[in-house]
């Protein structure tokens, strides 16, 4: 039997945390506030933007590393967006420089202005959450406790009960919580606490290739495998005898990897050996593994025989985060950026300690959104070319709601130099549910289709219905 | 009922069939050859090979337009290449301009050598097939006969006996026929015709995203359409209810365009409908539509509703070849490239009568490989991301040759600046038969994926096993 567990940590789920706490004295104030940048390193451009960073008070002894961007826009009426990468144990940093924050890094460790920043329209934090990822830490330096999606929960919110009282004006901002990957567990179980927080105007959220329910994704990366050409007929009629409900391939019929049959089994990690340690891009199947000496494919066969310990990268497979990391480890950035005087930390994209103790408690996180829909517009999304949380997984969840389409299934469309093209697809399943594809892109939507992604999420906090985006 | 022939017309299946009759006096020769190419509008490079344009008798009083370059490699020892675009009624010289010719067209009609050529392993020809594509034209004016598939097998077969009388030296060739797209029909016809000509060295077929089962092709859409996005959840099941056997999807188990049973006809026009009316590329369903004013969407409803006689499309929908067309519409061009004196022909990249008054004979082409195996090899390929021709239809044709897997079905990889990298997978399935899929690409391989298709034409011309290709 091929664990859940096993799996989660098997990939690496993108998700960033941030909550920001700054006193919001953005707008009239004489002294700079303490976590305000004021210079960074590679930057030559002016920006008619403030930004802070600094820390947030996590759980007790926590102190969480946020990096604040006010809108550049109008940052006074502008709704306020929370950033969460996934992980368990990576770093929304990555979001910001990899996907849609004001700045990426360049070869030469310069920075560059990202065209199609969010904060075009937004005040957005980036958290690094929990303690341990990124420039998090704690201050008794106990990081090896056990963490699993409660205590996340309940040091994401904390962060953000910090981060309002350090920018008080921001508590009247319509407030929207937002990431990818393991955000899927993480943005639920959140909004949980922060819907019992009167003094919070949360209005919505938004899941970015999310893992939704455990079944539905783990189960569907096999049927998207077939049908993306990864597994060949006898296969799959192998897959369908031994794992399927009557022997019949149906979506979502199909149990693999927690099979107790044997020979359902041997077929699943057939499969799961071509999909995962072959050199494959698991989070874009169309695209090159970037960085192929992450992809060590010995320690990935491992996994799958269940040796959970020797997993032991600490990037990504296929991803490369390398300039990320050698821009936020100059010690002159770190400086810029306030991390602890006198304390160099060694920035990685994800944290492999939080990753391999972590315990994921929610397999289903999908259905908190019941208790949720009334009250939150929710937006899921998927890149439809990342096979590890892919769209089909996350079709298969929302149909756990039981909530029937309300409208056509149908392409939503962008304006481009070439004309209007379809970004994607779209369904609107609740009054306050959507679903949307976004074509072309993998895991990190904003990262490869950064202009569908600015569409999209503009047009979700101006409260827009996808069908009428462009 | 969607009727086969409505759904042939509705799409455009590239396939480029040319074949080179000038006299081979490449190597040896005092006076040029009156076919041989001695400057070309545009062109400023010096090149390092020979080309001819010119004319190759067809049927009678069919002259069939060729442009055959020889091979920058070693023109005397390297195989010869026959290659055919699609339609029915498409120009090869697509193939020549946009996917693996020496020349490409660049925004100021001026050309530029293509980097991954296939002139840089093989002598190539080029055939404009059959009469009335492109510069091929009738003595008697009368190309509008009815046309069908062993009529176009004779066509090309006389030219390729033309060009061999024109180039005599190159009979002891190893010589390969090649196409895409519908030329999954003209193929395997005409290596029929050829393996009872003893005077013809035919050593292969190479055929990319081509038709080779009715049935299976116009089927795999949906399933395609479906695990990629484009169709939801509630229809999907309507399909499955009411096209499938026993009401369960399995791998070519349902019937959709050809059924007989009203829902099902009405779910699979609904899905029709998203697929092909609503301005996706088909071709490449991860690619904007490149020409978007291509894409007249009332004509495309029309087809669904069976009013044949209004498709009025001449070029590929979403496909853009104005390049191509403007510069093979150049008097100069023409006259360089020796069509009639005096009489300025309109190029276009499809013609549109040819389409439509075309009879297709065989719904089942792979079948005929029955008969070519034991003599030929075989290498079946698809871009992945193509829709019309997808990879899982061709998968399913070569399940209607009832031949095993030998060996297992596997990535095979390319070597790139970023390391070795998968760029497909493969399975060979006789000793003779190979399948390989090309990631990332899209109908036209060599255009989306030019180093991978040219790793892939040069191996399989050296007799390396695609799991050895690299």
């Amino acid at each position: 039997m091929i664990a859940k567990r096993d799996i989660i940590n098997y990939f690496i789920l993108y998700s960033i945390f941030n909550v920001v706490s700054v006193n919001t004295i953005s707008l009239s104030t004489l002294k700079p506030h303490p976590d305000e940048v004021t210079e960074l390193p590679g930057l030559t451009a002016t920006l008619n933007f403030k930004h802070y960073s600094g820390y947030l008070n996590g759980l007790p002894n926590h102190r969480l590393h946020y990096w604040f961007f006010e809108s550049a826009n109008n940052p006074a009426t502008d709704p306020l967006l929370l950033w969460l990468n996934g992980g368990p144990g990576c770093s929304s940093l990555d979001g910001l420089f990899a996907e849609h924050g004001p700045f990426f890094v360049k070869p030469d460790l310069s920075l560059g202005l990202r065209q199609k920043s969010w904060n075009h329209f937004a005040n957005i934090i980036y958290l690094e959450s929990p303690v341990g990822v990124g420039f998090s830490y704690s201050r008794n330096d106990n990081i090896s406790e056990s963490l699993n999606d409660n205590v996340v929960a309940n040091e994401n919110y904390a962060a953000i009960k910090s981060f309002f009282n350090k920018f008080p004006s921001y508590r009247r901002h319509p407030f929207y919580i937002a990431g990818e990957s393991y955000a899927g567990v993480y943005l639920p179980t959140l909004a949980l606490r922060l819907k019992n927080d009167l003094s919070i105007n949360l209005k919505g959220l938004v899941i970015g290739n999310g893992l939704h329910d455990m079944n539905s994704n783990f189960n569907s990366i096999l049927y998207y495998a077939r049908y993306h050409g990864l597994l060949d007929h006898t296969l799959w009629l192998q897959l369908q005898r031994t794992c399927c409900q009557n022997g019949q391939i149906a979506d979502n019929q199909c149990h693999f990897f927690q099979s107790h049959q044997s020979d359902c089994l041997k077929y699943t990690k057939r499969a799961y050996n071509i999909i995962f340690t072959q050199g494959l891009n698991m989070y874009d199947v169309s695209r090159d593994c970037q960085n192929s000496s992450s992809m060590n494919i010995r320690q990935h066969a491992n996994i799958l025989t269940l040796a959970r310990k020797q997993i032991s990268y600490a990037v990504p497979p296929c991803m490369d985060n390398s300039l990320i990391a050698a821009y936020l480890n100059l010690a002159r950035v770190q400086k810029a950026i306030h991390t602890p005087i006198g304390q160099a930390i060694q920035w990685t994209v994800c944290n492999l300690t939080i990753r391999t103790n972590y315990d994921s408690i929610y397999p289903s996180p999908i259905l908190l959104y019941k208790q949720l829909l009334p009250k939150y517009k929710v937006l899921i999304y998927n890149g439809d070319e990342d096979m590890i949380c892919n769209f089909l997984g996350a079709q298969w969840a929302i149909q756990l709601l039981n909530m029937p389409l309300s409208g056509e299934y149908q392409p939503w469309r962008i304006r481009k130099e070439n004309g209007l093209q379809i970004a994607g697809f779209t369904a609107q399943y609740d009054r306050n549910l959507y679903f949307v594809t976004v074509k072309g892109a993998g895991h990190m939507v904003p990262e490869s289709q950064p202009h569908a992604a600015y569409i999209m999420m503009k047009n979700y906090l101006d409260g827009k219905n996808p069908k009428d985006w462009h």
